[in-house]
């Protein structure tokens, strides 16, 4: 689903580049994330969305590094816009398609990849197009260190239970929670777009994965 | 939770047993099931309870060999009472603890493992009591033929998110359900103790792990 089309979008990117915040060329950082963010663990979401955990977490644990990837740029713009004033120099954007995403870090370079309540793209001809593909799943492999971990939460029973299946064959299962929100989780922050399911009194799937090379 | 005494419960094992339903020396077949069954493929269900599963699948799959093991004789009466003209010579009970489940089948006999509603022991020091713990997940793996499979289900949300973690370390993901009743399923019986969760609304979590030595 595109979003639709925003006057102050391209206003809000320009400012966010200016500002070292939107990286224009990811490219150019690749394998020197950690030193260009002056910290020494890197967390990469994909699939951002308006930005509520990126900015939440990266508010949280200043001392780590957050790299938010969305590649809708007016839904990066919203994203962007709230990360203003807010978002240290531990937070960085990327504003386009994580099929690239080999381009832009190198091997062992990540030590946690998010993906939070990713499109599930619900009919089987579109599966393909999931962020769970047995081909992402090895990039994850490649890209992630030694020991870093995969953490997948979702409202979407089939995604959840399809993206297990092919995790499985590369990762080791670490933890999982069917209910994730049936207690209290301070440590991981809830987006809008997920206070919404808690609302409706849906459960929140989560799990996560160990890298073992 | 041991069952209060019943005063048929002898004479129901002593029939069981002379019908070859009840196998008083289960080691005296270790390596000889399929044989003594006429099978050529093993199922075992671990904590049978009352038996519907048992007697229910037997029944269903007359070509597939079926153990059912109990520990608890009085609940083992319950579940023999149910089969005696029901359970063809495809099925045999076993009236004793799983704790001593190598002494009674071979490496690489068995070819599905059951799990049902397995008492989930919420207390942690009670959890070593667990037939998912680590060492029953090693046990599991030498009994079961390469490429064999455990398939777990569960009411409990605890029980069943901590033996995904540990059986994920000796066997691979092959299926998953997080409401494994939303969808209707003929070729699994459901037992009256879970239709009581059915009944109540709660979801029935269930998976399936293949065996990779």
């Amino acid at each position: 689903m595109r979003a639709r089309k925003k006057p102050w979008t391209q206003e809000v990117l320009q400012e966010a580049m200016e500002q070292d915040l939107l990286i224009k060329e990811p490219e150019q950082l690749k394998g020197k994330w950690k030193k260009h963010l002056q910290i020494s663990s890197l967390h990469v979401e994909i699939g951002s969305g308006k930005g509520d955990y990126f900015v939440g977490m990266s508010s949280l644990y200043p001392e780590e590094g957050w790299v938010g990837i969305e590649k809708d740029s007016v839904i990066a713009g919203y994203a962007l816009r709230k990360s203003f004033g807010v978002v240290g120099t531990n937070g960085k954007f990327i504003n386009d398609d994580a099929i690239k995403i080999d381009l832009w870090f190198n091997e062992n370079e990540i030590d946690v990849i998010h993906l939070n309540f990713s499109d599930p793209w619900p009919k089987k001809a579109h599966h393909k197009r999931r962020l769970t593909t047995p081909s992402f799943g090895q990039t994850y492999q490649t890209l992630l260190k030694n020991g870093g971990q995969i953490i997948l939460k979702s409202d979407n029973q089939q995604f959840f239970e399809d993206s297990l299946v092919v995790l499985s064959k590369s990762f080791e299962l670490e933890d999982i929670w069917v209910d994730f929100r049936s207690k209290e989780h301070p440590e991981d922050i809830i987006s809008e777009y997920e206070q919404r399911f808690i609302d409706l009194g849906q459960p929140i799937y989560r799990s996560i994965w160990r890298n073992r090379k």
